[in-house]
């Protein structure tokens, strides 16, 4: 006899914590239609084609492969076998499972290029899959929300992200939290303002800032062989503080001070074309500007994060980042704008921008928060007793009539002690039992008694449907 | 560069397929909580060891397995190579795809046995998936919809079945359907009636008498070795015709009959003992007799099929299968009573029955009957224009005015010609455009055009929200 067991990273989800999830799913759902955007669902199973190449090596490393059916090693060689895992793998599987939906995204709207109408406001929420080792907070299967907007590149489609988060976190019962934002040009303009090569050893050293702390920061950068002048350079500039405008206004003159001085050394400065670092200050003003112009009440959740960098390569214009600030939890919703995210499966230079919730973390801040209702085991609200068959047959109508008024509601189905019945009521968390003896039958009543205080009342059993829609 | 494509058998699903697929989902599951079933979610990914065995041989060979992470060779050894296939795969997967609801449901029924309080009524509409050959309306990633309770033998929850799905397909806008209804002990009855061994062997043949007739039937019957006179005999028990009460009748007696004869043969009858065709007729009747109590009023859609014996063999009694007869369809729901579905991971003997919605179909049915309503592209219900920066900045407030009243819009992102907005809005089906021009803004009145008939209103700026809640 197998003990049975589900694989590491996974879970199940009984009654109480679905209806949690579900809050949370329609609660965003609810915002993302709000603000437009249209539903889209992708196979959990992608070619191999689609998904390899797209998340960086350790990416590839982390998809879930699924073996070819039918006779699939007859391919395999014992001189494939001798070369390892990797020489096997493209003869045994060609499909994996979804590791995000920005791909799927991206690989739907290249497939319907001729069809969709564009700007494509989609969002997305459907679980993802990562061999990743399974810790606190990370599985292996997890939910993911998506919202993007492809087929433009204004920025109202920022100001609109903002919006949403700012609308979706307040409604799950999450009010203290910081937006933090940035542009990928804010970083390429300190990578300029530097002299230096190497962006992406910047970019992956700053993304740690709030792991290892400036010091380590510091080290890492020495190590990549950045000089100390450099270095001291970074921090610098980096070191703004005050409210986001504030900072823009600190960070324009940062930039501009060292383009000049670079411009200088370098020859003059081209004025027609403004540097990546004050485009991206220009596009972040105009987003606080559109925000301001849509009413938006709460500046001071924004935080311009000039050290913001999110791993993924794919940005290219505004990030961003959301923290819960009471709880000890990574960022909870994140995103970006990019410029060429469909190019690989060839429709280049469609520009996008996009976010995500990440519902696991959410639950979890909303339970560590203790901001979930009492979890409801079942959605029943009437428990019908069950004396013996006459009284359970009596039932049946009453039963049909609950029902079709939209009460959820259940005949205990065997005629067991009225305790055990009550007990059950009592696990489940039904809040009304309805006790229809011989007595009752003949009078015409039912008594109901309302589990949370033990009271009873007796009430007509005729329109008792809406006696209890009222409860 | 790559032609992205998605793994045959398997569909992206547009914003319009979401909401008809959305409203079938939502249907079933308000009839399932107004039952008082709760909902359960299991991983899509679970341990070969829970999968494998379940299904029968070709089961096996029909799921997904999913390769180890790592180096997933390492293992194998080129004798394992030479001996093919099924030696190499317990070394290289250990998980795979969920096949169906049925045995996630058992593993966690006897994972959380210690906790459940029972009887535990679940419903859980996830996707499968099969490696089948796909065809029309065979898809290898489906949507499924399952209800079960376990922890009670009591009938009430087969005619609850019934309830459900007379519910459930009028909800939907399918009206003419038939649910048959069959027992195990009808089919055991028989069996014993004969006097021939091969019980399966008759449930197997008998199965196909929708597709292969009577004569097929019969053919396969010889072939299998049944005696002409069983043959006979069977079709002779079989051939009962009028109400489901006036077939039970028959039944009676053609069993009744056939259990006197054999007893006689064989030695006196044990009279204490009723025949399995004897209890599953009792059965039968009584569920007849609660749906009447029920207030039940669709008994011509009832009918009792003595040769209904759905394949799988967990199930020991009662058994339903619907057909939508206007559509040429296989059947869209089906179910049963099994006595031991958790019995394979370590908890025996506990009774249960339950039933599934094949999404797909019901899909594929509403589409036929033409059934689903306009399919919109989008939630948006308004789309306010953009003439220039400054109509489109003056538009912000409105846009934030709307939403907060919950009716979904959007501002075209960008200032490009009216036509190609009013393009967009049709495309997507928006049906309401708000133009906000310069002479409208002076005038503080906003411009409504209705796209399905042309038509145009002027509207104050002030209350717009309240006036197009009431469109």
């Amino acid at each position: 006899m197998q003990k049975p067991s589900i694989p590491k990273g996974t879970r199940d989800f009984g009654p109480a914590q679905v209806a949690r999830r579900r809050f949370i799913l329609d609660t965003i759902r609810r915002t993302f239609e709000r603000f437009g955007y249209a539903p889209l669902e992708t196979p959990t199973l992608e070619n191999l084609s689609v998904l390899t190449g797209k998340y960086g090596d350790e990416g590839d490393q982390l998809l879930f492969k699924v073996l070819n059916s039918g006779d699939f090693a007859k391919d395999v060689t014992s001189e494939d076998l001798s070369e390892g895992s990797r020489r096997i793998l493209p003869k045994i599987a060609e499909k994996g499972l979804r590791y995000d939906l920005t791909v799927p995204f991206a690989r739907y709207v290249a497939m319907n290029r001729g069809t969709l109408t564009f700007p494509f406001r989609r969002y997305q929420m459907q679980p993802v899959w990562r061999a990743d080792r399974p810790q606190r907070g990370r599985y292996r299967e997890f939910m993911q929300c998506d919202a993007d907007v492809v087929g433009t590149s204004s920025l109202l489609c920022e100001t609109e992200i903002v919006l949403m988060i700012s609308e979706v976190l307040p409604a799950l019962g999450l009010d203290d939290f910081t937006i933090k934002i940035n542009h990928r040009g804010v970083l390429s303009g300190l990578f300029q303002a530097l002299g230096e090569g190497r962006e992406t050893d910047l970019f992956v050293a700053l993304d740690k800032l709030d792991k290892i702390g400036p010091d380590g920061v510091s080290k890492e950068l020495g190590e990549r062989g950045f000089s100390e002048a450099s270095i001291a350079k970074v921090f610098e500039l980096l070191a703004v503080s005050g409210s986001f405008e504030e900072k823009l206004t600190q960070l324009q003159a940062g930039l501009s001070a060292s383009v000049a001085v670079l411009a200088s050394a370098d020859g003059p400065a081209d004025e027609a074309a403004p540097s990546d670092g004050a485009r991206g200050l220009a596009q972040l003003a105009e987003v606080l500007d559109l925000l301001r112009a849509s009413g938006f009440k709460q500046e001071s959740r924004l935080e311009l994060d000039p050290t913001l960098a999110r791993g993924l390569s794919y940005y290219t214009g505004c990030i961003f980042e959301v923290k819960i600030n009471n709880v000890q939890m990574g960022s909870v919703s994140g995103g970006g704008r990019y410029d060429n995210l469909t190019g690989a499966f060839g429709l280049p230079n469609v520009s996008g921008v996009g976010f995500s919730f990440g519902v696991d973390r959410l639950y979890d801040c909303l339970e560590a928060l203790d901001l979930f209702r009492q979890p409801a085991e079942t959605p029943t609200r009437c428990l019908l007793t069950h004396f013996d068959a006459a009284s359970g047959r009596a039932a049946l109508p009453v039963l049909a009539r609950l029902r079709a008024a939209g009460i959820p509601s259940e005949l205990y189905p065997d005629p067991v002690k009225l305790g055990r019945q009550l007990q059950y009521a009592n696990a489940k968390g039904i809040p009304l039992v309805l006790l229809l003896g011989p007595e009752e039958l003949a009078a015409g009543v039912v008594k109901v008694k309302i589990m949370a205080s033990g009271e009873e009342k007796t009430l007509p059993l005729a329109g008792i449907e809406q006696a209890l829609s009222a409860e």
